[in-house]
């Protein structure tokens, strides 16, 4: 089964996911600019997850660019991360609107969680499809940063509770980590 | 007439019914767990509509993946499918929000019962556009899964008004049976 | 230049058109039949404006097959084109919210009437650009649907002063005029 | 790497940001043409917005038409471009809903400058990948539109709060100026 439609649903739901997100940030009605005030929570969560759908959608890019072919586990596995990825609008919004309260910084960091897990999990259902010794599982070696940021998540949830600063901290900094497209698979193509 | 510019208009139909889906999950004005208790049943339709979206768009793109060519007649089946589930916000919206009362349970079967009749139909058309003979015919066999599916939904919707869960589980069960791709189209595409 | 990206483009602006309607269809306080009665002339609307919307994309889709190449011009007439279009969520949902007023139901004349005479301008350009024997203007021919819908629709604004179930009727009669694909384009071709 | 999924990706977005600024203009109580009457600033707004939008993918469009590949730092520039343009339907919103007020207006001249720098960086990157002697770089030249744009822009921020009309005249004139695409790219390409 060829992997373009795979790709183009992909990027669509994605590329409605990072759109719509602005519609969380509501309109103001007074038209000074202490209106604007409130927003900037929101105006900041939308940054930050606005980062994290581009950084899924470049790893997404470059982990589809090594796959050859695509299964039943791998549709669900992706669509399973679509809907993590889904969810973000949604946090985004909660997390904004009330100012980096420590519940919702805590449910953000799940969703990111749940999305750095699914995404774990399509990486290695795709692995197990190609075999061992493919190009794609060369690639990935060993995936270091999946596993990181999968920790990195799991620990900033009880910390939102103790202090929501350093959680939001560790958000920011996993998204710093990944900001750069995954330079395995891109040398070990080239190669 | 090709194909592709009907499956790239599906699909993004699919993802953006899919995706604004999660609008309908409002942001809770308070910042603690539990504000995000009414939310719930919210989250339930939500995730339950997701899988059924995901079903139809797996499904669509196997039963996509055996067509040759489309024409007028196929095209407005098509375009009938996409009119049900470009519903499914709607329809999962109000029974999130009535915490699974009867009428919204009642009134999302008949969502899910008209987008199974369509997609019945649209098999229907595609078969008979390519004739009784071709890969397309022969992998759809009897479609026993759809026939099941509307009689499933038809059940379920009188039900509703006798038990509102016998008829949430029905949707469910039926979820589970379509959860795995049509292995028919694949097993005869491959063999 | 080619006509791919501008098929994609109008495709995904049609297909987030069609889908993003049903969020005019708020969701209903009440859990009851009757709290869904009030959005029978919403639903009405909405059924008009999907098999309105499905049209377009039917006919830009056939439209489009017989193109060659695009230019600035045409790039504009087309954008021009998904304006109108794009103002008919508005138009449907004011027009279902006051059930078919007459003002509402003349507004919603006008957006078809400008999409209407934006699809006639559109296949000029592609025709003075393509050449008058070309393949594609043969197949338009003299296009005596564009001409006879953009009559009615002009006929149809001040007659909704006079009886808005005469406007909407004739909403409805032009919709099945344009419901079977152009044949003209698709005989032209097989030939 | 492809340019092909970029392309799509950013087709998506675009499509999706110039649409739902529809949603921005909220369906109106009443069904006479006086309730029309103050929505005429958000349709005014939306107006522009929408031609600017469809002006960024029309040069989008052609700019990437001359890319031969593309890279991380290409990927990131083309993001920091959809950031910028998917505020639009907040900034347009709310100058809209102001009644174009000189805070709001000011804003939405913030954001075509951001919008405007972001896509002269993305031609900077895209210059630096392809080499000096490229194709590309030869059709951009000293791309004077693109520094004219940012210079106009940065100018009508502070004098919207002089004249908020000399703003909004300056971003209609340099819409105006881009309204034609980019004839450097297309003629160096035919030649």
């Amino acid at each position: 089964m060829g992997k373009n439609r795979l790709e183009a649903f992909s990027d669509g739901v994605i590329a409605i996911i990072i759109t719509i997100m602005v519609l969380e940030m509501k309109v103001p009605h007074g038209d000074d600019m202490a209106s604007l005030q409130p927003l900037i929570p929101v105006f900041v969560s939308y940054v930050l997850s606005f980062i994290y759908i581009a950084i899924y959608w470049n790893n997404h890019h470059h982990l589809m660019h090594a796959v050859q072919h695509v299964n039943g586990p791998i549709l669900w596995a992706n669509m399973h991360l679509l809907f993590w990825l889904s969810l973000t609008p949604f946090v985004t919004g909660w997390m904004g609107e009330n100012h980096f309260h420590r519940v919702p910084v805590a449910l953000y960091g799940v969703d990111l969680l749940m999305a750095g897990v699914a995404y774990f999990n399509l990486v290695r259902v795709l692995v197990k499809h190609h075999g061992k010794d493919s190009t794609l599982a060369k690639a990935i070696g060993n995936d270091y940063k999946g596993k990181v940021s999968v920790v990195a998540y799991a620990s900033a949830i009880p910390l939102a509770f103790v202090n929501e600063w350093v959680a939001l901290g560790i958000y920011f900094a996993v998204a710093a980590l990944w900001f750069i497209p995954d330079s395995r698979i891109e040398s070990r193509l080239q190669s």
